[in-house]
């Protein structure tokens, strides 16, 4: 009989460490292939390959995915306006269906008889990778340990790494951590208690936003799009990943897209979650501009409810899904009118926009000027102040007249 | 016969002032009143009482109507969370059913023929006017001269004045403007051109938001909310206009409450609009942190989307519609499990949230924590993730079957 | 210590007669009280009371249910125009919550240890069940026999009973069945094919939409409404449990009302389903007749949304959460509007409306007519057809220019 | 100077013949086009071609447009499940952009300085001649004699044809009626009383629906669809306009698809309107079968909320807006899942489905039968039920928390 295989979805953390010598533990003689990729994540493959190894992986693979993650889902998300309860941009959601997709093809490839990952039953990444990986490989079996084996919390975990020989140097985290190109996030530990002022720069080490380098320092910058992606920065072509990057640097040093919230998880659990987000909100609002400019209101206004609820179903994980997918055509027509031109200056927590063009804005200086009206627009409004306020004359009539029975008048 | 009656909406700028003798011109030996309110806006009724007397007002009317604003129009709108294309906070929009209302009350009053606005047929406010009247007094004549007048410009208007003697010493403003104790707006003029870099401190002198005086002082603010309105700043009870009133020093001190935007007008128009909304922008954020507390993922997920359909309604001058009022009584009844505290760390340009607590608070750190599972939730989510991936995973089945009939396999 | 004590939703079924020595078997010394309602299922008391006491239950409660039923549960969700995917009106799943509400007051009256239901766990049902319990008595334990026993289909509880020596003289059913007031569905067994061509007659014995009495009588009846609720049936007042039951008589002898759908269960399964809704479709297509008269479009259109929301809350389960009742606190309010009277002709499979009246009726015969126009629209729609189509205008304009620019011509 | 050219959208009725010579008088020398059109409303262009010239067209243009009618207008509506108000199948709304495109074409080709409509002011389809014209070319003026000549009503019209020596031998019809492939509405005349009890039978001749032969006959058909477009009726391949047509008279014959209802119009008026659709209220219906089996329940909810935006997009005249175009992408991509084959059993009034099936069907009877669990559901159902609970769990402990700090007792 064949050996069976499992792919791991493996970062060099406790966890996803622990799982490895627990699965030759739990089922045997399988093989194990530890799979890790570079998001944006820094992630130290000489380091946990061999590492990996040591732990018990047969197999160590590591790519580097960023151009991947950023042109095939951070950008069509923001092309989107997907956002999750109006204040969360995705950040870590967005990243799982990459992660899915690459170990969901080295399952095919190596025929494998189980995939793993290392999300707990409490969280909403176990639904995201459980949900592509129900898509993409139905017939594999997914192994979700923090859900079946006995260890309670990371004490556990460290206990039984001890108990194998293995020493983990980590350091005592005080909330757990989750970086890429898009985002850093900031959530559990001390951070779960919401109720006790504290002094925010004190509890959280900032890192993508830079805290102690903020200051009056002011930026220009401008950006190009196509189709609704950015292509380049202060007009120098750059693919998507460096685009991010860069504007996460430039963004990063003022301070700005920081978010911390009380979020609803997919369970009825909610969640008190820290997001640095520079580039990404920088990419939001000039992409809105655009769409400002370019799209009319009823395109406007059914967009952005088409981007709540994309961006709901990249939070519960159903990017694989036909309704996404569906909403991405629709974004991808819409997406056609979005060419053009952003400037913006950006200050210490402050946006501001400073140029917009496109050769499909509909916004007409000559239409809107209060000092001339050559479309004629004035006399035609008392026509459609009339009959667009037909509803509320009626209404009125309405209620006088019900007035008027009430108190005894003829109607 | 009676001698006729008109009410102005009147507000002692070059508009409404070369209304009077202009409406007198039109329609000969009528009773002009002309009513001014305080919005927060510092009219100053000792001047323009007087000159609306000399220009033909037959009638001075001024109140201050800063309470019932705050009270009754804005923090309705902020519980309900409404805002307008996601960025707006609809100051300008807010204030429009109050002085409606306050015209329609005294045309009741005094039996009046007719009421007259200064709005022009281009913007949204003849509409917002327009609808609350056919509503309020459907019976009463309305006199809206930007559409009937034969002056094309302001340039028009100026001559016309000084045709009939009067002079209006008006500094040449560069952009039109728009303040209450919701914010400042500003319009038009050189905002106008949205495809030219420039320096935006330049070109808009900042008020409310002060920025000459950004700086990196921080402070820490707390507010008590009572059935998603705010009662207390810093625990001392204050009215609702009190609040607004010392939020928009505070938070407009930091620069805070800035947006810079490209807007659909209610017809076709795009318009440019830059609105400092410091106060509003704060109790926004906070009245959002008791809901993240406060309301599940269902009630937050609906009245997201019913709060941009209330906003909009307020955007398009319906707030005396059925569908308003009956959205009211949504958001009175959710609002009741907004009773709580939320503090907050303001700095330049950003806000930070440091407590929030409420005795509906549907948070629970023990449920939530990674270092314990009391409920036993990991074991609960191996059902859970299965049966809310079955979509997924039957998607997956039928691809599968499809892909093997396409390659000839047996199905 | 205190004897624990389990309260059982009983029909005197198969499933909760089986339940019922199994609760014994499984929780030994338990004082099982066995509850069962009458929805308009026309349960039969006396039979099935000793029967339970047989089986082992120490107690038997019997309620007449039906005025509770149409007037708290079933009027409401029409008044809300609440439906499933457009198709299913509900039936099954608006009774229950009236049922768990009702084993909650008795779990809280006799202060039990548990509470019990019959439903599967491939169902919606025990959803509904659960999620009432979660909030109605967080405290109490809820056992789902079907979700922890052995059993694994309908002939493993047969085989139990009978070794217990309970014979249960069941006919074989080739479906399954739900009765109340305002409906029956069928589904199971021989539906669950849908693929092969049959006689919809043949495969289902209509019950309440009486087929074989189909013929061309047709019949007049009268309804009137206030705040949205039936009151009256061809002029007589009468209860909502009275209405209903009257309504389906009447409508049921003509075949209206039927619907034989796939529909999506909560969980990724579908399923095939056939209800027989006669009177509740009558009072769904009269009330949308009021609204057609009494509300206005943005009205109508919202509140036809939100009856989407809440039927699929009700469908879900959510009837005791805080958006229900946040929507219920909606429809209250647009639901003052929706008194009148409306007649309608019905004939085998059709409704007509013959008559609609209401005081806040904001039909205008004198506005719409064709042949007048007291109030002018044909000139006010000069100004509104332009200003409406200034997008469609501007999106011209555009195109042109793109198309010019492409082909060389100057723009 | 070249002679000016007018394009009327003629169809030989009483308005548009009035056109005529009225153009003739109102702009003198100019070339006009008459131009007709076949929809399935059976014109008669030997008879209105001639009489259109008599009249002082210069041309008459008449076309065949069935097929394009059915193909590129019908039929993507009914993929997408466009409705209005949730019952008006848009069968007059979705024949407007037909008219207006083919009349843009001939303007184009012409050169024409103006193009004309018979539309009055009060109803819907100038916004939807209008609006679709302001798009295709902006540059060419539109006229709409209605909003603009003297004539108040029908009376006025058949004294200014009398005065010219033309004499319409039209009969008197109590309404006003519009027929093509998709439906026959009546509106207007007596049907505008809406509060007196009446025979409809008595009052509407039934055209489309054939009420006289409304008997027990009985007929079972078959569908087959590709891509969301039904293909083939009972085995047989027809085109969209055969298949329409065919239906037309099977499903008229047993009166299905009779609607009645008072809608909301465009601007504030509330109009009656009589609606036979036999046909596509059957293809509604198997599309809806379809979608129920080949669309999961995130998809299927999407869809139908977007049905009712394209529905009333349609229904408003934006049918060439960027808005529709984007959401007409959603649906082609949604709309490859709806392959597969419907049968029905159609008896009077009534629609039964006999058959569903589909190579993207989602249904499983394996997994939904009530007589085995291989997926082990009912295991999972345990978790799912608890975490899906959650919200509902944690509100009823937050309220009994509350009730005992009412009642005093210790939290």
């Amino acid at each position: 009989m064949t050996q069976k295989t499992i792919v791991l979805a493996y970062s060099g953390g406790l966890d996803t460490s622990t799982i490895l010598p627990w699965l030759r533990d739990q089922y045997g003689d399988v093989k194990i292939i530890a799979y890790c990729l570079d998001m944006g994540n820094s992630p130290k493959p000489d380091e946990i390959g061999p590492w990996a190894k040591k732990l018990g992986a047969d197999e160590f693979i590591f790519e580097d995915q960023r151009d991947h993650f950023a042109r095939d889902f951070v950008f069509p998300l923001i092309r989107a306006g997907g956002t999750y309860e109006g204040e969360y941009l995705l950040g870590t959601a967005i990243a799982r269906p990459l992660i899915a997709e690459r170990i969901a093809y080295f399952a095919k490839k190596y025929g494998a008889w189980a995939v793993a990952h290392g999300a707990t039953g409490k969280g909403n990444d176990q639904l995201r990778f459980e949900h592509a990986w129900a898509y993409l490989i139905p017939e594999v079996k997914v192994i979700a340990p923090w859900k079946i084996w006995d260890f309670k919390g990371r004490g556990d975990l460290r206990d039984y790494m001890r108990s194998k020989g293995f020493s983990m140097d980590e350091k005592k985290r005080r909330y757990s951590e989750d970086v890429n190109l898009m985002h850093r996030s900031v959530e559990g530990g001390i951070l779960e208690e919401i109720g006790s002022d504290y002094d925010p720069d004190e509890v959280n080490e900032w890192v993508m936003t830079n805290p102690d380098k903020r200051s009056n320092k002011q930026v220009d910058i401008k950006l190009d799009f196509v189709d609704g992606f950015a292509v380049a920065l202060n007009d120098k072509p750059m693919s998507p990943a460096a685009i991010l990057t860069e504007l996460n640097t430039i963004a990063g040093k003022l301070g700005i897209g920081v978010a911390d919230l009380v979020e609803n998880r997919i369970i009825g659990l909610k969640n008190r979650g820290i997001y640095e987000t520079p580039g990404g909100t920088v990419l939001h609002m000039a992409t809105r501009q655009l769409k400002g400019m370019c799209w009319d209101r009823p395109l406007a206004m059914l967009a952005r409810f088409l981007g709540d609820q994309y961006g709901g179903m990249v939070y519960d994980g159903f990017w694989f899904s036909d309704a996404r997918q569906s909403l991405e055509a629709f974004f991808q027509h819409a997406g056609k009118l979005l060419t053009g031109t952003v400037a913006m200056h950006l200050s210490p927590g402050v946006v501001r926009i400073t140029h917009r063009s496109s050769p499909f804005s509909l916004y007409s200086r000559q239409a809107i000027s209060f000092e001339s009206d050559e479309l004629d627009l004035n006399t035609a409004a008392l026509g459609y102040c009339k009959l667009a306020g037909l509803n509320q004359w009626n209404a009125g009539q309405r209620d006088m007249r019900l007035q008027r029975r009430k108190t005894g008048e003829a109607a």
